[in-house]
Parts: C-alpha cells; structure tokens; sequence
C-alpha cells in the first residue's frame, strides 16, 4: 500500500462522484464498489443514487460483487440515512422522481438481496444470506440460527463455496453478540441449537447445564411456557401454558394478572369453561381497580356473577344493567325497591330526574315521589303524564302549579341579570376598543411606525395574534396543550385596564349568548305549561322578555364580532402610505408564528357562537 | 318692503349665522328670531344650535317671544332634521358634546314648550298649547279637542288673551283636516263637541245627524263599542262590548275572530264562564289553521274540550299530552291501546323509538314490539331493560344478537367510507393548494405586484375573504341573509377545478370531522353491548377502527386549518422586500371591506371543528 498523503491518492471528490455516478447508471456495480472500497466513499450510495435502478437489479449486483465478503461488506454499511441527501448532495437538475419504499430502507436492501441471493444459490451465498437476516432493523437471529441448525441437519454437497454448519455459526457469533445467540436459540426450542450455541460460547457448561437438563424434562407445552417465561416472551408463554391442561391452570391466572393478559387469555379457552369464568372474574377485578366499573359490570353479567355485577352496576349508576340483572339473580321485590329508591337518589344528586322518576314509578311503585322528582327536574310533560296516569291530580294543585309560577320567576331573573350583564360587558367592550384605536393611534403619531410597544395598543393584534402574551406562551410549551389552552383562559382577565380585556369580554359575552341561547326548550316547556294553567300573564311576560334578550343578543353579535377585524387597516395602503407605514401596519396583521395555539384560540374567539334560530319556542300569547 | 335684490337685503350668510349663534349662546332668542324670520333662515336652528341650552331655556324663549303666532310659527316650522348637520353645518371646533334627547326632536320640543306655556298661563296660550298637541309626531287630536270642550264648559275668565271655544275650534280646524277633527271627535264619546265639530265642519247635517242620533239611543257600552268599531279602534270595540252583557256575546265572538284579538278577548272574560271557554274554542280553531296544534290541544284541554284537544295532540305527536287527555276522558282501554299503537307507529317513523317503545309497553301492553322498535332505534340499553322485565330472553337470541352484529357492520362500513372519503379530500387539498401557491408566484413574477388577478389564485385571499367570489354577493344584497348564505354554499363545488374547491373541500373534511366525531356515544353503546355477548373480537375490530379513525382526524386538523393562515406571508418583510412586495402580499392578507357576509362565513371554515375529546367511549378490548 502507498503511504498516506501521496499525490496519487488524492482525488478530486466531485470528479469521482460523477464518475461514480455514471457507473451506477450503467449497472456497473463493481466498478463503482471498488472504486467506493478504495476511497472510503460511503457505500449507501449505491442504494441512494437510484433506489429502484437498484433494486430492479439487484441481481446484477450480486454476480458483479461476487465475492461474500464485498457483499457482507456493503451489507453492514447500510444505514437508514439518505447519503444523497447528507455527505453526497445531488445537483439541482438532477433530482429523481421520489420512490418510497414500503418499509424502511435496510429492511428494503436486505430482503431484497437476500431474496436474490436465495433463488441464486444459497449454499454459496449462506454467510450473505446470513449477514441480511442479522443486519435487519430487528435482527431476525432465530431465522439465522434455523438455518445454521439446519446445515448441521442436512449438510450441503460440497459445492463450491458451501459453509459447513460450524463455520456458519462462528460468523454468527462474529457478528452477534453471544449471549444474545444463546437467548434467541432458546427462543427455538431445538436444544441441540441451543447446546451448539453454548459450546461456541465462554459460558461455563456448569451453568447451563441443569437448565438445558431440568428443560428437557418437562412436557414439551410445559418446556416451552418455561423459556418462553425466561425469554420474558410473556404471550407465547400463555399460550403455551393454557395448553397444558387444568392442573396448570392456577400458574396461567397468576401470568395473567402479573403481565395484564387478560383480553388475550379469553381468546385461549372456551366461553363455557370454568376457566374462562375465572379469567373473567379477574379481568373484572383488574377493571374495577381502574375504575371502568360498567365494563366489569359486563363481564361479570355474561358469566353468571350476577351478584357482584349488581354491584358494579350500581356503583357506575348503570342503572338498566342493574335492574336486568336484579331480576336475574331474581331479588325479592322489597329488595328491588329498595334497590330502585336507592339509584333514584344517586340520578337525582346527578340531575338526572327522569331516570330517577323511572325507577321510582315502575320498580318502587312510588309515583308520588317519581313525579316530585320530575318536577323538580322541571320534566314537566312527563310529570303531567305520570299525575293522569295514576289520577293524582291533588299533587297538580299541590306542586305542580307552584312550582311552574317558581320556574317562571328563576327564568325571568335568571334572563335579566344575564342581559345586566350582557349590556355591562358590551358597553365596556366598545371604550376598551375605543382606547386601543385612540393609543394605538398616538403611538404611532409619536414614535413612529416602527415603534414595536403601538402593537400592544392595537385591538386587532390582540384579537388576532395575543401580542406579547402569546410569545411568553412558548416558554411554557413543554406543558399539554390542555394545560395551555388553561392558561390562556386565565390571562383572560375582565378586570379593568387589564391588557387582555377586550378579548374576555368578547369571550364573556359568547358565553352569555350561548347560555341564553340554550334555554329556548326550556322556555318553550314552561310557556306551554304556563298556557295550560291559566297562567297566560306570566306566559306573556317570559315571552316578551326571552323574545327581547334574543333580539338584544342577535343584535349585538355583528358589533361585537365585527365582520371585518381589520377594518381600520383597509386605507393603510392609499396614496399616503410609505413603505414603513404599511409594513408597520402589516406586522399587527401578521398572526405570530410562535404561537399557533393562541391563534387557533383567538380564531374561536373570532367567530360569533351561533345562535338557534330554527328553534321553534314561541306561542300565540 | 323694498323690492327684491335691492343691495341693502342681501346679507353674507357666514356673518349672519355667526350673529345668530352668538345670540343663541347669550339667550337672545327675541332677536335671533325675528332676524331668522326676516332673512328666511330656518326656525329649527333655534333648537338645533343647543338642544339642552333650549329646552333648559325654555321659559326664557316663550316669555321673549310672547306673541301667540311667533310661537306658533315656530312650532309650525319644527321638523325632525338636524339643521346644524343639514343646511347650517356647524365649524370644527364648535362641536356640542352628543346630547340625546329622550323621543324625538319634534315631540320633545312639543312637550317642552307645551309644559312650560301651561304652567305660565294655560288661558294666554292657549293657541300654542293646541298647535304644540297638533305637531307631535302623532298628533294629540283628543286631548285637543277635550280642551276646546273644556272651555266651552267653562269659559275662562275674560282675563288678557283667552280664547272663546268658538275661536279655539276655529284655530284648531284651520291647523288639521276637518274631516280627522270629525272622527276623532266622536272618539271622545261627547255628542256635544262632536255637534260643535260638525257645524263648523262643511259636512251636511243630513249625513251625520242620523248616525249622531242612533249612536245617543244605544246603550252607553254598545255606544262606544259602535263608535270604537266605527273608528276601527277594535281593541277599545271589544272592551267596551264585552261589557254589552250576554245577549252581545256573538258580536264578540266575531269581532274576535275578524280582528283575530283572541289573547285580548281571554283576558276581558272570567276563566269560569261560558263564554271564556267559547272564546278558547275559537282560539284553538285559529290555531290549528295556523298549524299551531300544540297550544290548541292545551288551549281545549284546559277548557275540558278533551275530545278536540286529544286529537290536536296527536295530530303534532305530543303524545304525552294526548295520553293525559285519553285518560281523562277516559278513553275504554282497547281505545287507549290502539291510540297508543297509532302514536308509536309516527313516532317510529320520525325515529323516536324509545318513545314509540314507552308507548307501546305501557299503554299498548305489547312489550315485544317494544323490544323490537327498541332494538330498531339501536337503544340497546333500554331494549335489556325491557327483555328482563318481561322476561322475554329469547328475544335476545331471535333478534338482539343479529342487530348487534348488523349494527358492527353497518358501523365499520361506514367509518370506512368516511375515512376513505376524508382522505381523498384531505389529499386533494394538498394539491389544490399546491397549486394555488404555485399559480399566485409565477403571476406576481410575470405582472409585478399590483396585478390584481394574483388575489385569484392566492390560497390566502380564497380563504380568507372569497376572492371575486364574495364581491358578486354584493349584487345580490337585497336577498335575505339565509338565501345569500345558501348561494354561498352553493358555490363551495368539489368539482375539481373549481374555483372555490379549496373551500369546498375544508368544508368537507369539517362536516365528516363533526359527524364522525358524533359517533362516540353510538360506538361505545354498541362495544358494550359486544362486550356482553361475547363478540369480542368484533368489539376489538371496531374499538381499533374508530380509535385509528378519530386519530387520523385529529392528526389533519392542523394541516387542513393550519394555526397560522398566513404562513407563506411571515417573510414577507425581511430584508429584501420592497414597498410594493409588502403592500403586494398585504392586499391578498386584507379581508375584503365589501363581503362582510362571506367573511363572517369564512372565519366558520377556517376554524377547525371542535372534537369532543372529553367524551370516554373506549373499552378495554
């Protein structure tokens, strides 16, 4: 060899490239790989030049290379990095079409010639062959030693280049490390694998020994749970396990539990067997401690534990399962009403007084206290339908009408402090903006337009892009989103002269408008009830007054939320513009890019809630 | 009077309103006023000048003007128009601080003067005060004609000034049409200043004295109410009718329907007579002819019509009304049963099963078409509510099991469409916007800057303010805002190539978004119910494949609203732009001033539809 730094060896790298280049165009493999070999060019290149040239002849590279060595050589330089893209950058116009394999690119390289290698000759390409299985992303370490055992099996004729079994192996332990070959030959369950393996390697036979021997004992579905278990191969393990018969039954609940096997332990025994009930007991048992109490509910149910589904159920309030499987068990009725009144309670604390009123009506048999929940739920057409039902028209005079005059009051309160409010919060909004246009009008008189501080002053940066408070948001980005988007509403102060008014208020004053919005099935409920009743002055009355705050409210959405944000800037380009003066006004327009998640908010902002018009709830009153 | 255009009568207008507004500040209204006269200046700047300065002035001004006519001329001449914004605009710096008068001009200054001459001496000014009634907006014809009876009744004391009621009718008869003053007469209900009206009138007593002596034999209720009917005042015609007595009812009745004063006539009659509850009827009738079923059943509910008012509530579905009313009648039960029957059957038509079911259980005492309309509805849980009420388990193998796994395939289909739908839209985007970006630089390249097509290719400007698109609205402004919107979404067209498709294609991916998004409460419904019955394994099938589905959603929310709109913009002021490349790409940034409704529109496409994350519908599968 030449010494080093001898003018002859110096090449100039884009001339080589080129020249590289056009080798690998033509298909001349071995003329470039020499040539890569000798100028210690990153051999990706082959590949990153033109994938699929490539791989279309992947053939042609390995008769070129021929040589096992080359090959493996080229095989363990593969990395998953574009070299054309990084060391060796190509020229503008010489782009490719781009080509995406299916896969990643070393698993592409090494089953695609490892394939080609294979219907060739794999007695004479064995060690290559090998290379690829083992240079995959996952080493497939149990396919090579398959193939290693089974040279020892059936060895090859002694053609040329054949490997015997015993060379093959001390490759492998070349190329892997040798407690990792042992695992994975365990991982074959072929014990003479294994014993080859261990005798290539320093393990001390002392050591593996009684194991191989205390393994070889065993039933062989028993054997295997064993390694599988030693491997941590824990779903092989399972499997195995649940094929060796009901006296290892306990080991196999116990695995399940341990590794949260529960689901793929279903699958492994027959719906009827006992050992499936007992798995589903433990799943519900694993699923009640992560509090999915109806799901456990379920299970429990289907394989007959009616008793403690029942309490699942009842924890969850999944009070129709409950009943079913009330009446499964079959509870004595004073127990079911006992049951029913119970879960009533727990809907009504919930709010949830129709269902309550169920239960009380059709399993405690109390109507009394089934339609006094639903009035109090305000479920005033059902409260109607249960009281002629059961022909307690006494609880109409008694409860129903007062409380229909009380619904009526809370509405009318309720809707006039909301429009104090809504009134409070917009006049408000209109000085807050108009001080943001007046300072930010004198900053720019007085400072310039380059002055950064106008931007604070200006309504639509902070409607648009949150000025400042929106960059101080990116320190903070390590946070979740969800706790961000919380900190956001906070900053959202209605103090006065706080630096985010306008955007609380006019989030305020969305809330109001939904809220308000909302109520009109209420409202409609309560005026038909009111009609009923006699009650036509009150109906009147909240009909007016609902009618006005929607008008009020529709009125202000275009104010509020005007439809042009900008609308102040649209004259910043007239004839009187200097480039400072737009690109000023340009830069309050600009949404800052630091701080998307403040934009898409202040999008929501932006955007009118909107209101129910379609809603049917008026009446002739 | 010196003839026109004589030197001596021509007068500098700026100096003369400069003399008046000092005379105006200084309370000078004699001389202000008797200059204005002279030169032809409109009267309503005495006002106009400072409305608060006036009116807190107001006795200052009757006291100097003193004459009768002056101030009737000054009345004569009030018109609601500003002259200080109109004909005499004030300078600059002169501007009054907003003063808001509470009415309008004309009636506040009316009442002003009116207030302050009959405090200073009603008899003196009596003229004034009649023509100050006649000006308000709505002339005051009665309080003015009761005051010319007044002194007719009792004639002032001869004192300086007062007027006879004779000179009074007079005056009032040159300001205002005799034939008005007629009617309105009548409308005091006094024959005697109808008589004085009449004679002064040119009306023949041949015409009006047999009308005049009819009306004096009626009854003094059936009077007013003919008097009221005759002035077409129908609601003062009711009033007084309804207090005619009994015999008069059908008059009511029918003046009710033909002025259709239904909720006016409820009020004048007692909730327990005879004729509230014809009048309730009537009302009803006309609401039902306004498709108003709802409030005409429990209008002939209340009233005890329960046989009209069950079948308004099943006419409008309001089954639960309808139930009330039957078993008020009572309907025999195998009549209950079959309406009850009926009811379920347009319920199941519009979808609503659970209550069809309800119906169809208790009142038609058939649980398996219950069951069945359950299952039908996909309410699973109510359905096993129901199979073990009424233990009817074999439904559950018959017909629960199979809708179960029918609902699994129709529910994986159709996620499957969805999703292959979404994501050729999502990938169609892409290239639209591709191409918009491309098309906007090689036009800006070609025509510099201010070329104006340019906007009709930026990606921006489409999404932001419609482009050409939203100016063709403008023509078409005179339509309602829902038919605009509807034109607007009719533009939105997926054709590729379109030139909204960008839009139309967000639109698009936002609608599955939200529909997709509704599916949590359905799928985790149907995995339970999976769950229970053992098929797990299509549980698992469709927990992964709405779990990848709603992930893939998630994940294009940012690509298809990009947080930063503008992205492509940020550089734009870097430091090799110019004026022009800023206020370039600034004009495609600006929302167009003149398409409010398209951009209120396009803020709604260009925020993301809220995915409702909070919901947990996962199992553990």
């Amino acid at each position: 060899q030449m010494p080093r730094g001898n003018l002859e060896t110096v090449h100039h790298r884009a001339l080589v490239l080129a020249q590289l280049r056009k080798w690998l165009d033509s298909l001349q493999f071995k003329e470039a790989f020499m040539c890569m070999r000798k100028l210690r060019i990153n051999l990706n290149l082959i590949y990153d030049h033109n994938p699929k040239l490539f791989l279309d002849n992947a053939e042609t590279f390995i008769t070129q290379l021929s040589s096992i060595n080359h090959i493996n050589l080229f095989l363990t330089e593969l990395k998953e990095e574009d070299t054309t893209q990084t060391m060796y950058p190509r020229s503008e116009d010489a782009r490719l079409p781009p080509y995406k394999v299916p896969g990643t690119k070393v698993d592409v390289v090494c089953d695609a010639l490892r394939n080609t290698m294979e219907s060739m000759d794999p007695n004479k390409y064995c060690l290559s062959i090998l290379t690829a299985h083992v240079r995959k992303t996952v080493p497939e370490l149990e396919i090579a030693l398959q193939k290693v055992h089974e040279l020892r099996v059936n060895p090859p004729a002694a053609a040329v280049g054949a490997v015997s079994a015993e060379e093959a192996l001390k490759y492998l332990l070349f190329l892997v490390n040798v407690n990792d070959l042992y695992e994975h030959s365990l991982g074959t369950y072929d014990f003479d694998l294994v014993l080859m393996v261990a005798e290539k390697s320093q393990k001390d036979p002392k050591e593996y020994l009684p194991f191989l021997n205390m393994l070889k004992q065993l039933e062989p579905n028993y054997q295997r749970y064993t390694i599988d278990k030693h491997l941590k191969r824990y779903n092989k393990a399972l499997v195995h396990l649940s094929q060796c018969g009901k006296e290892h039954f306990p080991e196999v609940l116990q695995l399940v539990k341990e590794q949260k096997l529960y689901t793929e332990a279903l699958h492994l025994f027959a719906t009827d067997t006992t050992q499936y009930k007992e798995l589903t007991i433990a799943f519900a048992e694993h699923l009640v401690g992560q509090q999915q109490m109806e799901q456990a509910g379920l299970l429990l149910w289907r394989c007959g534990e009616t008793h403690s589904a029942l309490q699942s159920f009842v924890s969850c309030c999944s009070w129709r399962h409950a009943l079913c499987v009330a009446q499964l068990i079959p509870l004595p009725p004073d127990q079911l009403a006992l049951l029913a009144r119970d879960m009533a309670e727990k809907l009504s604390e919930q709010r949830r007084y129709a269902e309550a009123a169920l239960l009380l009506d059709q399993y405690a048999n109390d109507c009394e206290e089934a339609i006094l929940a639903l009035i109090t739920g305000a479920v005033w057409d059902e409260a109607l339908r249960l009281i002629h039902t059961h022909r307690r028209q006494d609880i109409t005079e008694t409860n129903l009408k007062p409380a229909l005059l009380e619904a009526f009051s809370s509405q009318t309160a309720f809707l006039e402090a909301q429009m104090s409010t809504f009134t409070r919060h917009r006049n408000r909004l209109a000085v807050v903006r108009e001080q943001k246009l007046k300072a930010r009008a004198d900053m720019l008189d007085e400072e310039g337009p380059d002055c950064v501080d106008a931007e604070l002053y200006s309504e639509a940066s902070s409607v648009l892009t949150g000025s400042k408070y929106s960059q101080s948001n990116s320190r903070i980005s390590s946070r979740s989103s969800k706790n961000r988007r919380k900190a956001e509403r906070k900053k959202l102060s209605l103090k006065e002269g706080s630096p985010m008014e306008d955007r609380a208020l006019i989030h305020a004053l969305g809330e109001i408008i939904t809220t308000v919005d909302k109520m009109r099935e209420e409202v409609h409920g309560l005026l038909k009830m009111l009609v009923l009743f006699e009650s036509e002055r009150q109906a009147q009355r909240l009909q007016e007054q609902y009618a006005a705050a929607l008008s009020l409210l529709e009125s202000a959405v275009t104010e509020v939320w005007p439809d042009n944000t900008a609308l102040n800037n649209t004259t910043l380009t007239g004839p009187n513009s200097t480039a400072n003066s737009i690109s000023a006004s340009f830069q309050q327009q600009i949404p800052a890019a630091a701080a998307p998640q403040a934009q898409a908010q202040d999008a929501e902002i932006l955007v009118a809630p909107k209101m129910r018009n379609n809603i049917k709830w008026k009446l002739t009153v």
